[in-house]
């Protein structure tokens, strides 16, 4: 065991209903014991994700009983290790956490999490504030960069294109060769990811829209696209988008149902398909795995870098969600966890 | 040339706007003549296909200028031939003709067809009224078969499924020993098929069908459906089945937009794709093709067969169609064309 002094309690977030921010809860718990495999992080931030907004209102796929902890990323140190060779080597390391796996989410002073893939070491160059923000979005941003290539695509479309996972996908992309049809609900939005060098960002809410989205990906050969919006958006996509195209819908920031045109699907052979990046992962195997991780932590400083916009220390978690719920794009909110 | 007399104008349905039946007329035109691999084909029977009346209305895929003639396959007789050896070949004999490629629809009294796809050889023991109906719902029964069978599914969900395809899915089916969970919207359709030895129907207008569904779906592990209607059906397919599932849309019958819940294919992993026969059978090549054609022309009087419920001459098309879409199952309406 380690010889960091542990307490006995910690403060947790704690979610009492699917009803979103307000079910949210401070609380003292007993700090937990690593059993074998697994480690005991002490949490330094964790930053508030859309996905973390979907898991508050049970929109999210996983939907463990309530009370839970949520808090889907984070980093921290691991200071005390359960039995176990591994569990042993990442003793005193910095590392990231995922919510998968044992122990729950992260807004929590301590986690205990298994060492088979609840824990990934933080490169010694990185911040423990850019490494809590290391996993979800980087990793998501390089599948679909990986998916494009596989696919032997030249250019795809993005919704919600000036988000964090937007802004890093149009940086791999253009490092890549990768021409990307960004779309965005606001101008303030076309303006930053025009100012960052994307050269097609459209504005949803502009009339022509749609002329324009079908302009767009029929001049690029746009076949694919990535949606995080949902509800009519995927039929605009689909609409616009040549004979042979997808959609791959990988959030639902509108909330509302899919809609298409049977007869876009059918007679100019379209289909929708998803992205989810923890199946994806467990997908790809160890070593694929390993290396995207590994590429990933390379590009943090650049290319997969996530803008701070504020840290809200654990018990005013409240605030943050609201602050973040206001707007969602212009840098992530993070939580400090002591 | 043959020695067959051809007249000089025949009659001819030709749809004046994409407006439906209301805007056809009955014609008189000058008889067509073959050019270079190409054939005239005295037609004597055609049916009346749900892919037809999305044809009257614009919403099939394609949409030549009117006035244009309708009808996506029929039977008949090759009376005259262009120049080339394969437009020889045909000259007498008895054919099957489809809608696609040179010359359009086939509710007329003749058509020039081309020999590259436009006219197969209709099998010596088959009846011109059975051979009008061999290739558009066998082919597409024939290949949910084989579309089921190369995913590896012993099981597929299927709408509509009293319809003449239903039906010859359902036999097909029985023979590959694959499980059908069969969906219809009338008490009839469920006496029907299960008079045919389906063990699954179940009535989407009945309490408690969703439900039912995602039991039978899960108890099967259906995890692809054909789906005939669309709209909020597609969504109900793909809630109900296991992960891991999608749903192939192959006509829209509801004639609404396909809806589905976007948690439903982030999380658990399912899709949409479509399905429509011409391109499918471009897309396997002449020898698959030769293949599937001649093994269903054995089937066509078993387990591809079509009732007939009824035949019009082609003058009274718009009586046929009013009398088809009151009732689209319980056997074909053929167009008889002189």
């Amino acid at each position: 065991m380690s010889k960091v002094k542990i307490p006995a309690t910690m403060t947790v977030a704690v979610l009492n209903a699917y009803s979103g921010a307000d079910a949210l809860s401070i609380e003292q718990r007993p700090v937990p014991t690593p059993g074998r495999n697994q480690v005991l992080v002490k949490v330094a931030y964790a930053p508030i994700n859309p996905s973390d907004l979907a898991t508050l209102t049970g929109y999210y796929g996983f939907k463990n009983p309530t009370p839970m902890v949520p808090g889907g990323e984070g980093s921290g140190e691991v200071v005390a290790a359960g039995p176990g060779v591994m569990a042993n080597y990442f003793l005193g390391k910095r590392v990231v956490c995922t919510g998968w796996g044992t122990g729950g989410g992260i807004w929590s002073e301590y986690v205990v999490k298994s060492v088979k893939g609840g824990v990934l070491s933080l490169s010694k160059s990185l911040s423990l504030e850019q490494g809590a923000m290391s996993f979800i979005n980087p990793l998501t941003a390089s599948a679909f960069i990986d998916i494009t290539k596989r696919g032997g695509h030249k250019s795809i479309a993005l919704t919600a294109a000036a988000s964090s996972v937007g802004q890093m996908v149009n940086r791999l992309g253009r490092k890549e060769g990768i021409q990307i049809v960004n779309v965005v609900r606001r101008d303030a939005q076309v303006d930053l990811l025009k100012a960052q060098g994307a050269n097609t960002v459209l504005n949803s809410n502009e009339t022509g829209f749609e002329q324009e989205l079908h302009d767009a990906c029929h001049q690029m050969n746009t076949r694919i696209a990535f949606d995080a919006v949902a509800g009519q958006m995927t039929g605009q996509l689909l609409k616009a988008m040549p004979q042979n195209s997808r959609v791959t819908v990988f959030s639902a920031l509108s909330r509302e149902a899919v809609q298409v045109s049977p007869g876009i699907l059918i007679f100019e052979n379209k289909g929708i398909d998803s992205f989810w990046l923890g199946p994806w992962i467990g997908e790809q195997g160890i070593l694929k795995t390993m290396s995207l991780w590994k590429r990933a932590q390379k590009q943090i400083p650049s290319d997969l870098k996530s803008e701070i916009r504020k840290i809200y220390p654990l018990n005013e978690v409240k605030e943050a969600i609201r602050d973040y719920t206001k707007q969602m794009t212009g840098g992530k909110m993070l939580l400090r966890m002591s």
